[in-house]
């Protein structure tokens, strides 16, 4: 059995780890930290858990968590930065499902992120987590960072687009819309049910922190494509607040330079054989309660009209494919399992 | 009292005529009408009119109407082309929430509503009944169409633009949702609490009845600005369904032409003294629940990273500014009525 | 024009008087004061209101509130007490929607609300503030303690069994359900959608603040009906939370001791002529969303299978009923206008 | 691999059976059975078993089903009645979602039901598939009436009374409250998302389905506990429906007779060992979003103010535990597999 510590497990992408983990056939949790819940079964924040995870919090201790195969870092950003290095060192995979790692560019990440980054030395080594691109280096990788929720469905829309270089690099939209539990498990006032439930709005349309990720995500497929040295997307992304708990929809809107491709034939040309990628039948629209609680990432592609703009319709759960269960697939890769050890389940409907 | 008809009261634009009617101070409904419910008292089938309403159903009758200053239609299309035409040989004011007299041209309208139109020889003296748009016609018309749900949204969010000539016509985006009342109250599948609630989806992503309506409207206002005879606007258009009973939001994207225009001044400008448009402060995001219950359609204007692209967020309630609210609206400008008579009531809230 | 002022006002129920007040015909609102959110216009804090509410936050100020002729205290408990006694000195009409003059027992407040009362002295003068029940006393009044939301329903639900002294008081229930607003406008991760939405629980099953109000007022009903001084009404109360924003729906059980009572004449002879209570037909089950915005309550018998067993269903909008709607109409008793004035409108549906 | 067969597995409780079986480690479906779907994927009506589930609904057919180990009705009450004994005859062993074989006294269940049964001849051979009550019986039967929803919660939440004989038999009430995947998968006006949420109601309360089977169930226990022949409880059952699509609450009320017993012990004694029912620890409040999704049954006994009354609340998710999930946890007890054989997944939170 891998052997798993999660630090900073008191978040919902803490619990969904709990949760995937439970029935894992083999990987089982050996330690969990939180500061604040410190001593406190996890059955007694999560009831959940009851009967079904023994473990207490802990706190943070390198020593405990180098006996473990993998951690993962389930934590606000800032924090990874500072623990990841003394993991490592003791040969242990080090997975984080925060924004830690994502972005190459130091000076990027401490202008979206408002800090001075904890690690910059450690970024090079830091593979981007999204197996649909980057399953070798992921395999082979001891630090990994995952792809934030709204990145992992636009990029995964746009992909087969990009590869095969069939777009208009000048003008995408990504308008996206994800449940509340995107926001994570904080006491706030624009979080409660009073405030979201049977309402809908965008938020952060003039900037969002996940728009220089998604942005690295696309040049790189684009300068791949191309085969140059230069490449300039021009993306612009809005995000929304659905009344939901879980999922997000990505609705991406892009124009073919090539009236000729058969965008349809495209995606489940570069999706055949992924095993969290579903594309669906021409003139299908993915609900997001179809992957509730699942890893998978479901996408249609349609063309209005037979005309030149392609939309790409794209569903994830926030907490799994955009956090946890992608974390938990990279865990597989890594540890050389079967990559839907522990994902097989489908999604919860209703 | 203006005497005031329904004929299809049954649904939920009827029930929100009923609503907003009950408080209005100049004008009382005398006649509803309803074949299923014949001989029903209205409070039977919404509780919430008890005490309020003391009307039943009767069957529709000719006689009856033409004793009603004004006849609203909340019926499925179809239904107005059949009757209208009797109703104001009558000299009453007829105001048609449903689509039978929005689109001019009446093979687009054949082929998007699959009937043979009924009426045609009344389309030229319907007068669309946006009253941002038409207020003068409007006070003169005899016959209304009002807009659709969508149609409102958009064409409110993409007016100041239009107008003003300073967007790329060929490239107009607009990504709506809707909550889920605006497919009305008939049994389906489709529209079940299970199905709907929880979730997210984009649906008629290659083509939606409003698509026609929308684009005809912003046709007219691009031919209007330019003074030109020829305009070809292209618009994609997604509609989503949001899991909330009321309310549309529209992310509506175009490209500038003219970067030195103010956006927010422009819009500011446009709709200076109008009573039911708001244009939030530069940097808002307007929430579907603002206008829940309430006549007024919720507007701002972003530039994300001061580029080309504008991305325009609307928010009304489908049922009120987006139907019924602005049937109303209509029927005061027609009456000669203060035009926020019986809607100035704020959002529900929360 | 009746002057008006609310200290507190950013929470829902002072949020709930605005949007009320808005559009009463013979009051406005000339005061509203918050300590944390002063010179912050109402509009920037609640949307809803804008174009409507031109007022800012003021710091709480004596002088400026013996301006008015109402003042409404939407403050948490403890607060009115502090204030209530030099507004009262200059003549100005207090309604108290908060807990802190509804128990006449000052050792009971104190010990349920864990703190010393600050105005014992005023409690005599204090008024019960449900016009069903103490109607004259409200006219004369100049401190209204408005009801608490939960005691309101079960009150108006037990009120005509208990005065026709047809049941056991040895064994009441009354199983309570209230939306989430009732828990107020506060940072919390327990009222966050992701905690509330999608899911039902049971809370304070072992006993809720409002349980001796619930208790006082039931005494007080069995003194009144039977003419003896003593009564001890033994009430079973548990509330538990709705995932929805308004509402309240409380399900009473009492056993009769008297089989041949009409309970659904006793139900309608009571209310008969009450502007907001509304007693349904015999066999009905009144339900939330016909009462949501509105200021009436509505009540349905049922007697399973004829026997001894009365199960009384009763609805309200916890923010409107259950709060600010009521202070109104205690307001419009106070100031001799109609009961109803500004409290017309109908429930919003859907 | 047990060979499982579904017939009527277009509706909610045969999805949720695919949803557990396609996880199940020693069990496969192979036979689904609708007579309107005949032909269709199931993967096209539930997209969320897209590459999870192969198979295309078929007509129902006895050979076919014979060659199954068990077959599944969940199917609207009357349909297992006319199929069951040509399956039985055949050696395959049946487990009923439905009400058919529920209720042993053949008019009573004619009365409810409004038809006259298909199949009396089998009643006597039905077991009753409680596990917690009748786990050696399922052990040895042919044939399983799998319990209703709310009988589940309500049976469990009252059975260590019962048993302890500590409870006065004249006076129980269940207060209970469902989501609305318990009306089924048809098309209806109640069942629309604009009707149900954001509300909420009592149905029913007259009478109820269920209660007879309650009754039943309460009877046997008591005679069980006293050795009489003769018990006749006396239940008052509410059912209410929630505004979410998974979960039921049951609050129970009963008025002890033992002032001495702990009721805490008593609980926690009775179910220690069970797979499936949590006992809370004292002052606990389930939730249901603590059982979405999982075959848990989570209790918790107040007595408040240590009076006679008792208070026991229970939460199941009513697909679950309160039919599918109960179903294959009577598979996996008639199989001699693990009884949490494919159970065993934690709850979806949030």
């Amino acid at each position: 059995m891998i052997k798993v510590g999660i630090v900073g497990a008191t978040g919902y992408t803490g619990a969904e780890l709990l949760r995937l983990l439970a029935v894992h056939p083999e990987a089982e949790v050996t330690v969990i930290t939180s500061r604040s819940e410190q001593g406190k079964p996890v059955a007694d924040l999560y009831p959940s858990l009851r009967g079904i995870v023994e473990l207490a919090f802990s706190l943070p201790d390198v020593d405990q968590l180098a006996q473990c195969d993998v951690v993962f870092f389930a934590t606000p950003h800032g924090v990874a930065q500072s623990m990841v290095a003394s993991i490592l060192e003791r040969g242990v995979k080090v997975i984080d499902l925060s924004a830690d790692f994502r972005i190459r560019d130091v000076p990027t990440w401490e202008s979206w992120y408002g800090q001075t980054h904890g690690a910059p030395e450690l970024i090079p080594q830091a593979v981007y987590g999204l197996p649909e691109l980057n399953r070798e280096a992921i395999a082979n990788a001891s630090l990994i960072a995952c792809p934030g929720c709204y990145p992992t469905s636009v990029q995964l829309g746009f992909l087969p687009l990009m590869e095969a270089g069939c777009i208009d690099l000048n003008d995408l939209i990504a308008n996206s819309a994800s449940g509340v539990s995107g926001a994570g498990r904080q006491a706030s006032i624009s979080g409660l049910h009073t405030e979201v439930s049977d309402s809908f709005k965008a938020y952060a349309a003039s900037g969002h922190r996940h728009l220089p990720e998604i942005v690295q995500g696309l040049n790189d497929m684009a300068l791949s494509a191309n085969g140059s040295e230069d490449a300039s997307v021009n993306l612009t992304f809005v995000p929304h607040l659905l009344p939901i708990n879980r999922g997000i929809h990505s609705t991406l809107y892009a124009t073919l330079t090539d009236l000729t491709v058969d965008v349809q034939a495209l995606f489940e040309a570069r999706y055949a054989g992924e095993p969290f990628v579903d594309v669906m039948p021409a003139g299908s629209h993915p609900q997001t309660n179809s992957v509730r609680g699942s890893n998978v990432c479901r996408i249609a592609v349609h063309r209005p009209n037979g005309g030149a703009k392609v939309v790409v319709l794209v569903v994830e759960d926030n907490l799994t494919k955009g956090a946890s269960g992608q974390g938990i697939q990279c865990m597989n890769i890594i540890c050389g399992l079967a990559e839907n050890a522990g994902l097989a389940a489908p999604a919860l409907l209703p």
